[in-house]
Formats: structure tokens, sequence, C-alpha cells
């Protein structure tokens, strides 16, 4: 039955379009992922209306699908099993066009974060998304886990981005939403179904994003404080004090800080002494002269106010580009054997409490382990890490007890930007109520009652 | 039966929560409405928990329900017939909590849009939502309509400022998604599914909104442009020069301006000479001396670059709220008989062939009659308003076609901000694909099965 399946797809979409055997499962699962795929096919479309046949041809048969973008998520939200088709969006890639007056753009599901970002460079605009796997992640994947990153407490996630969508049902039905409006209140927004749901309730094929006109300024320095109290004061002073353009304050742990900072890594401390906390704060604006004025003021302001002890500004575009390694230096932690790492967000009031309550656990359990804790503070989002000598299932599950055990408590959530995926399902009840379960579990049903898409992934 | 459930109610939340006749049918239908409300019954919960009890009983007999805000809707979005049951959030008025730190607040849907205002500016925060009828309109009607308004192209519609929600859906359970974060990827998100949606899917009874700094300067200045290719261009160069600040670019053509800048008008024209198109700017920033020397700036660069043609700007607050009040004068269309109000979207490069295409249909039609043309260019948002001196139905029904008619052809929107309610949903066609339309009246099954909610809105 499968076999006529693979027939049936090269017969509609051509013999390089459907891979089977080593050509699937020679891919890597991912970035970062040791393995290689496992799926008995990959199909590979080039339309909405390619994507569509191949649903109507698997929902008649009840072959499962799992749509594949980039492969740099990190909950495992695109695993398949050797039972499954992946529909891989690596041939739609087209950008379909920009908008420069209306300040969008139209694309493929399969076209990369860069692109889009560099397409709308080249007509002086600006895609308001970024992070770390932007060569790779694509915007349907990116759409389909409502990706955060580095610009969230200025241009928002990912929905905040995306204007229109277009979306294969499991049934093969065409959902075309592709608005380019910021205000369109005709009948039910239907594609905030398909944002952030993780390819479990439909395949997004296409969208419309919103761009901004590019900023002209940048200003980043690194800052470091004594107190979690001034870190609180000092977000709400710099997001007064820039009226809008503060784009990133990053947070770091000293225990993080030290790990980029220090042989073997690459970064250095640009600071004397040590210290508790260390923010590396961005802005994003019109003028390059008068916004550094302003943002020199703004620290030295908190200075004066002792929300900081020490600062230090970025004057080239190498010096803000080390600031910025020294924050993205995740793999330094690979260094010291497996690691276990954690994406979860909590009300900055509640973050002092919770870091210490989970550093103070890891210690209790492994003296010898390290815990490194970072994050987005500005969007209530912290990443903690650990390495404790030990990579097993076991010690996962207990520390996965000491990250999210607590959360609840702290009215926080256990996936602020990665998502579900298999990774965190059992977790979901930590911040989710039975009700909002239940009701998951329905819209699933409703949308996809023979469980085709994604299966086992959130719900 | 109605009688029994009356009896019901009334046990159950007291006497003064359940009204009934004169009580009900005394009170008028809504902000510019001659009629009352018709409905038999009008309960008023104090607490999420009363409005899942009413729920309950109400699909045990089949009751509809028909959910009321301040009632300041534009699209009858909120009619009730006599046998529904009008369920009032007017008790429900509380501000349950300030997160200063973290920048949110947590409210019963019965809080005014002005008491949100002034809560938060009580503690130096500020609530991105602002529009005209905010004395009056609650912040869960805001949230079921998704409301726009005058600072959508700095902090979006109301679903950008939603953080969490709570509403009982049509068989009475409750779903509380109370997030406080600006990141929270923890399965589906749900709340999506509430807002904007009319009040057809869920009863909205609390919410966590977002907040954000108080900006602590305000530029504004009304400027004159010839050509509208420059507008356009200016709303790219303000964007630009601005940074991020830009908070309102309100269009308004010549008729509309002519309209609230001549007596009766209160307003009056700074300028000497008539212009085709004129332009409300401002900006909402950190700091106000360098912040005008920017606006300034931006505007004399656009007078070089010719894209405007003359400029003033308010030096006071008094010269400010003046040129508001000029935009906002829509009550000196009423002085000219019954009129016929609209509110489409649709891309800025389309906007002056479809106003012209608008306009010439009215002429041709109506010699004698008016057209105004004005709205939220900034966010692709025209308000089209007709007075022909005669307000049948046969009348609405042509002119309904004049300004629906053309929108498909220019990918445009049959709402922007106003919502569907009953009014447009004859027309929701004209924005949305067969499949679309086939999916919204599913979900609506799915999550209403006995259509209690709302009944005839939307879909």
């Amino acid at each position: 039955m499968k076999e006529q399946l693979i027939q049936d797809l090269r017969a509609l979409l051509g013999d390089e379009a459907v891979l089977t055997g080593d050509a699937v499962t020679g891919r890597s699962a991912g970035a970062f992922r040791p393995d290689s795929l496992s799926a008995y096919a990959l199909v590979r479309p080039r339309t909405t209306a390619d994507v569509a046949e191949v649903m109507k041809r698997c929902a008649a048969m009840g072959q499962p699908v799992v749509t594949h973008g980039g492969l740099t998520g990190l909950v495992r939200g695109a695993d398949a099993s050797p039972d499954e088709l992946i529909l891989s969006m690596e041939r739609m890639t087209r950008i379909e066009g920009i908008d420069v007056a209306g300040r969008t753009m139209t694309v493929e599901a399969g076209v990369t974060l860069q692109q889009i970002q560099e397409a709308a460079a080249a007509v002086d605009l600006y895609y308001g998304v970024d992070y770390g796997a932007r060569g790779t992640a694509t915007i349907g994947g990116g759409i389909a886990t409502n990706a955060g990153g580095n610009r969230v407490i200025r241009f928002g996630m990912t929905r905040a981005s995306v204007l229109g969508l277009e979306a294969v049902l499991a049934d093969g039905r065409v959902i075309s939403s592709m608005n380019t409006m910021m205000k369109n209140n005709s009948g039910y927004d239907l594609k905030q179904l398909f944002i952030g749901s993780e390819g479990t309730l439909g395949v997004v094929t296409r969208a419309v994003i919103r761009l901004h006109e590019m900023p002209a300024s940048q200003c980043t320095a690194l800052v470091a404080a004594t107190d979690f109290d001034a870190v609180v004061r000092l977000l709400k002073h710099m997001d007064r004090k820039l009226g809008g353009q503060l784009a990133a304050f990053e947070l770091m742990w000293q225990a993080y800080f030290d790990l980029v900072s220090t042989p073997p890594a690459q970064g250095r401390s640009p600071f004397a002494e040590r210290y508790p906390f260390y923010v590396l704060l961005e802005s994003l604006g019109a003028d390059q002269e008068a916004d550094s004025v302003r943002f020199m003021q703004a620290l030295e302001e908190a200075m004066a106010d002792e929300l900081i002890v020490d600062a230090t500004v970025a004057q080239s575009l190498d010096q803000r580009d080390a600031l910025w390694r020294m924050r993205d230096s995740v793999e330094e932690m690979f260094k010291f054997g497996k690691s276990f790492n954690y994406d979860v967000s909590l009300p900055v009031s509640e973050m002092r409490a919770y870091a210490d309550g989970v550093s103070a656990a890891a210690k209790a359990n492994w003296p010898q382990g390290r815990c490194w804790i970072f994050g987005h503070m500005g969007d209530g989002n912290l990443h903690v890490s650990f390495s404790v000598g030990d990579g097993s299932d076991e010690t996962k599950h207990r520390i996965d007890e000491i990250v999210y055990g607590p959360l609840a408590a702290f009215r926080g959530a256990v996936s602020a930007e990665h998502g579900i995926g298999l990774d965190k399902r059992a977790w979901l009840g930590v911040s989710r109520t039975e009700e909002e379960l239940a009701l998951m579990r329905q819209l699933k049903d409703f949308l996809d009652p023979q469980g085709l898409l994604n299966p086992g992934k959130v719900v």
C-alpha cells in the first residue's frame, strides 16, 4: 500500500519529488542531531496545489505526514518514524513579491529567515524576527512554531509578523488567507490556528509577512549589575528612556557569562571585576548620532541611580558582534559533555526566586555539576542549561522535574519559544489547565480527525 | 420555560442580577442608536463562575445568549432579539492587579478602555490601544472585536495587547488562559479563538493585557499634500525617520477635511490654501526636546523632497487636541441627514484607485450627494461615508455595492476594524474564500454546536 502511494505520488509530482531509501535515511535529522531521518519516504512538493494533492492521497490511505522546514527546532517537533511520510518544503523557496509601499513580503514556506532578511534589506526594509538558526530555519517552520528570538521585545514573536497565511488541512483542503493589511477583521482570523501549532493542525505553504522600515541606527552595550532588583528596574528604565527603540535585553547570570568569556571560549569580559549579572542591551533607531547620545545618557542615568555598576558600549560593528558572540556562545556548554537545555518563561518579578531555586536544586543533586542561566529577560524568557556528568534518561527526568516542577507556582510556562514537540508533551499540564488541554485535543480532532499531521506532537 | 430560567438565574445570582421587562427594554441599544434593547432578560454576572453557571443553564434549555460590553460597536454585532437573553458585563468591572515590573494588567471584561488607560497612567504605564469610544467601550468588547483605533501603526490591534484570556464556552466550560508573559509557546494559543470572533465562539470574562512604559514625548503635526503618491512616500519617510516612534498617520481627503474645518464645524484649517490631501501625524517617544527636533527635521526633509506642501506643528496640548478634534469630528457628517459609514482595508498602493472609483460612482449615482473619505492610512484602513439625501434600505444596498464590490479586485477587506456583526455578513464573501467561510462555519459548529452564542453574527 505504501508502495502504491509512492508510485502515485511519483506519477503526480515527478520522480525527483519523491525520495525513498538511502536518499531519506542518509539525511541528518537536524541541527545538533547525531541521528538520521527514518521516514520511509520524503516528498518535495513545489506548490500549494501539490501539497493539497499529497494530503488528499495520504488522507485516503490514513498515511501520517510530518512536515519539514529547516530542522532547526530543539524539541523533537519534526521527528518522523519509519511509518511516516515526510513532506519537505525544500523546493518551495520562492519569494513571490515585496510590496515596498505596503511593507509586506509574500513567500513560500521553504524560504529561509536569512533570505527574507536579505531580500528585505535590498529594498531598505527589515524583517523583525531574528534568531541564530537564520541561515537554515524556514519561514514555514518559524510560523509553525511561532518562533521568538532576539528582537521580541521590539517586534514580537513570529505571530506578530504574519499578516497572511496559506495552509493545507489534513483532508487536502486549501485555506488561503493571504491578507496583506495590518487590519482585517473580516470574520474569524483563521491563520491563528496554524501559527504555533507545530504542524499538527495544517501544513503552512505560503505566507504574507510584515516588514518594517530598515533601522538606521544601532546602539549596543554590555552592562553589569550586582542585584537582580536593579536589573528589573534597568529594564523599565531603558525601555522608557529609549521610547520604544529598545530591541534586546539579554540577561546572563554570572556562571553563563564566565563560561562564554573565559578560555577555551574566545570571548573576553571587558570588565576588570566579576559581577552577579550581565545584560546585553541593544536599541534600533533612526539616527546614529542622536540615538548614541540618548543611549549613553540612559546608561549614565542608570549608573547614577546605581542600577548598573559597570558598562561598555560597542564603538564599532566588530565590538558589537563580539558582545553578541559571547551571548550566543551556547556551544561552550557542550564542552562539558552532554547538556540538558531548557526554555521557560515566567514573570520578570519571579525570575530571581525561580533561578535561585533551580540552581540550588542542581547543586544539591550534583555538587560537581554545572547550571547556566541566561535569556531574553525583556520577554520573560529564560534559558536554563545543565551539565551534570551524566546524560542518561533518568538524569534528564530528574532535571526536568527541577526545571518544570516549580513553574506552576510561579505562573510560568514550560515553553517560551521552542514549542512542545515530543520533548515537552508530558509537561504541558504544568502550564495549562485540564480544560485547556481537553480543548486542544478537541481542536486537533476537529481539524485532523484521523491524526495524520505530525502525530504525537504537542497534544 | 423562559420564566423558569429567570427564576433559576435569580435564585442563583440574586434578584438584582436578572433584569426583565422595562428594565431591559428601557435601555438604549447603544451609542448612536435610536432604538432600545428588545431581549426578554438581561443577566448581570459578577464572576466567571457566574457566567459559567448561566451558560450551563442556557445550554440545557437551548437558550441563545448575546454578550454585551459597552455597546459602542458599529456593525450591529450585539443586537439581541426578543427571544434572546443578554449577558451584560456591567458588574464585572474589577481591575484585579497591575504588575509594574512585568508591565501587565489583569482585568475583568467590563472594565472600560479609559479605566485601563487611567489605571496604567497612575503607575507610569501605558495601554497601546485607543479609540474614541474609550469612556464606554469595555475591554471585553474590544477583545471580542479585536478593536483597532488610533495607535495601531505603533502598538497593533487589540490582539497584540492580549497576553492572557479567560472565556466561557457555550456549554459552560471555563477556558482560563491567563498567561502574563510575552512568550508562551506551551501548546495551542487558545485565546486567539476568542479574540475578534465577536462573541460567537465564547464569552470573554477576564484578560491579562500588555502595558508599555508611558511615552514621555508627543509630537503632532497636520501636513498637506497635493499628490497621493507623495503621501505614500511620506508614510515611509516619517516611519523611517522616527525609528519606530510614529504612532498615527491619519489621512483625510479634501472633502472630509473641508467638512471638519468649515462652519458649522468648530475646526479651522491652519492653512491659507486648500489641498487634495491632509495627514495628521503623531509620534510618541521619550524626550520631548530631542524628539521635537527630530520630528521637525523629518518634516523639513519631507518639505524639501516635495512630499508635503504645507505643515503645522502643534505647539501646545491645546493645539494638538484641536488637530485631533478635526480628525475625529465624524458627527459633522450627521448634519446632512442619514449617513452610511464604512470601514474597509486595502493595500496602501491601491487606495488612490479605490477611492477615486468609489467617489466617481457616488457622484454618478447621486450628483448632489456627498462622499467623505479618511482613515488610518498607516494601517491600510479607510473610512468611507456617504450622505445622499435618502436613508432607505435600497439606497444602503446600492452604496454597499459601490463600497464592497470593487474590494475583491483590490485584495481588500470589508472590515478593517469594526467587525462583521449583522451588517456585513452578506458581504463577507468579498474578502474571504469559500473554503475559509466553510471552515469558519465548521469552527462555529465545533465550539457552539447549538448556535447559542451571539446568533447570526459573523457567520
